[in-house]
């Protein structure tokens, strides 16, 4: 009888190695190739999955490996928090509405908050200013047997400055003017930075959450006539989709220069939630699975405290 | 007789010229040139001026020297205070005893604290530890028209940490062992962080007080032989003290690597007080100088804005 359980299961674990391969190529041309050539044209918004298949099977599909990845995310972030060697570093951004916040709340929904961290980017203070570009971002670096979130981050500052460069005036840098050369120093120092971050224990994946100009659209309306979501909403939002032109070249140079081994962008197709969801809990579990972590194994004396200890218990 | 009075005064300029211009070049010997062959043997701890001339003469100018600079660099704080584009980062590092702590309280003694911070590391917290190896003093830069000062720094990571390789391990680095590499590796992210900061307007200045073995041993024995001063010596000094060769070897190694074009090493003699404070001070005002700072010109609103404050005020 239990020979004929096992046969009876091997086609299912046959079709679910498939998917993982399916999943596993669609992941890695998700992830931006460094010194390839990139162009952010080439990757759908909208993609949701082979289109040969019914829609319902893939949401359902993406809702169970969503929620697997959770769990498992779960497990691996208390492993991460025991092994205390590496910190885990998410950088999310992406234009107004494409679904950073809700991705985060998802991808995270089982994770304990004592080993997790988000920080939100808003504009910089005048203290922030006053220092280099990187400074309030390297404050909240998180620690080792942590995730560390950045809600938009040090990328504003070759996005939305480059977008609009009169901002790059308010931080009084001396000499600095808006110019090709100046935005790729900025590329360096970012890269050199994330670099330092890899080679002592920060492990980093960054994620553009890749919304289609009329998913925003649509999405900024349910914010106008639903009440619920009116606070999520601000006109300045609209005045920056009027430079939506301007901000995908900024993305898509920033993209090409900034994706490292040490540090990939991952570009998420965002115009539909369950996928980008998915997607992002499916990076993060197998790059926290990549770290190979272990429980850490005591030393002999430590074994023997541990049982020196048992023993002055069981005496009282 | 006004013509007179010049006459009598060229002399005096002439020296004051050849003196500056003497102190001049010898600044730059002091300085580590990136790229070029460099040792430490080369730099002699003792060194005060020409033997030539009489002590007492040579001490005279070094003391005149280093209360004209210390008067001009309480100006030049205002100034860079008020011009805010600038920061100014001063890095101290040497052996115990080298006069650290007394040459930042003499060069800086003009200073308005309002404008300056001094910060002294020592032994890594655990939250520090849990960070990357530049994170403790990245959190602690000088903000934009300040003097930050580093007593101490993450240049103890390649200094202290390469001669008691026993201390990279409490800092739990995954796949982190002492070796070639990581030390080339360290020096090229402090190179990368420091180019970092002098893109973004920290103009950075390390100074190396360079004390011998036989000074130290003198000031340790006034230290322990002086009540006043008991406090500033503790046994663990003398310990090191031990490792005196293998401390010049990483000094050597990481001055070496890390002399850069944006943010020079130079080797202090300080074997002499009076030398080293003067040299410093020098050192500082020269370079301060050097960032042509200038009051902020008001523009024309400002200016129209003032009158209207003016007219205000007097109508009361």
């Amino acid at each position: 009888m239990a020979r004929g359980k096992t046969e009876a299961k091997k086609p299912d674990k046959k079709k679910e190695a498939k998917r993982e391969r399916q999943l596993s190529q669609f992941v890695d041309t998700c992830r931006v190739k460094p010194g390839k050539k990139f162009r952010l044209a080439d990757h759908d918004p909208a993609w949701a999955g082979d289109p040969a298949r019914p829609k319902e099977e893939r949401k359902a599909f993406a809702q169970k490996l969503l929620s697997e990845d959770v769990s498992e995310l779960a497990e691996a972030q208390e492993l991460l928090y025991a092994a205390d060697s590496w910190s885990v570093l998410l950088i999310f951004q992406a234009m107004d509405a494409a679904g950073k916040d809700s991705t985060i709340r998802h991808v995270m929904s089982g994770v304990n908050p004592q080993g997790c961290q988000v920080y939100s980017f808003k504009h910089p203070s005048a203290e922030e200013l006053d220092h280099n570009f990187l400074w309030r971002c390297m404050k909240a670096l998180p620690e080792r047997g942590r995730i560390g979130i950045f809600n938009r981050s040090y990328y504003e500052e070759v996005l939305i400055v480059r977008v609009h460069p009169e901002l790059l005036k308010s931080q009084r840098i001396p000499g600095a003017a808006p110019s090709k050369e100046l935005w790729r120093a900025r590329y360096e120092d970012i890269n050199h930075f994330e670099q330092h971050l890899a080679r002592n224990g920060t492990a980093i994946l960054k994620f553009f959450l890749n919304v289609s100009k009329d998913e925003q659209k649509k999405r900024f309306l349910e914010r106008i006539d639903n009440a619920e979501k009116h606070w999520k909403f601000s006109a300045s939002d609209c005045a920056e989709r009027d430079h939506w032109d301007d901000y995908m070249q900024a993305y898509e140079k920033m993209l090409a220069a900034t994706s490292t081994d040490w540090a990939p962008w991952y570009i998420i197709p965002a115009d539909r939630k369950w996928v980008s969801r998915a997607m992002v809990a499916n990076i993060l579990t197998r790059a926290i699975r990549g770290l190979d972590l272990k429980y850490p194994t005591p030393t002999p004396e430590a074994i023997k405290r541990l049982k020196e200890a048992r023993r002055k218990l069981m005496s009282e």
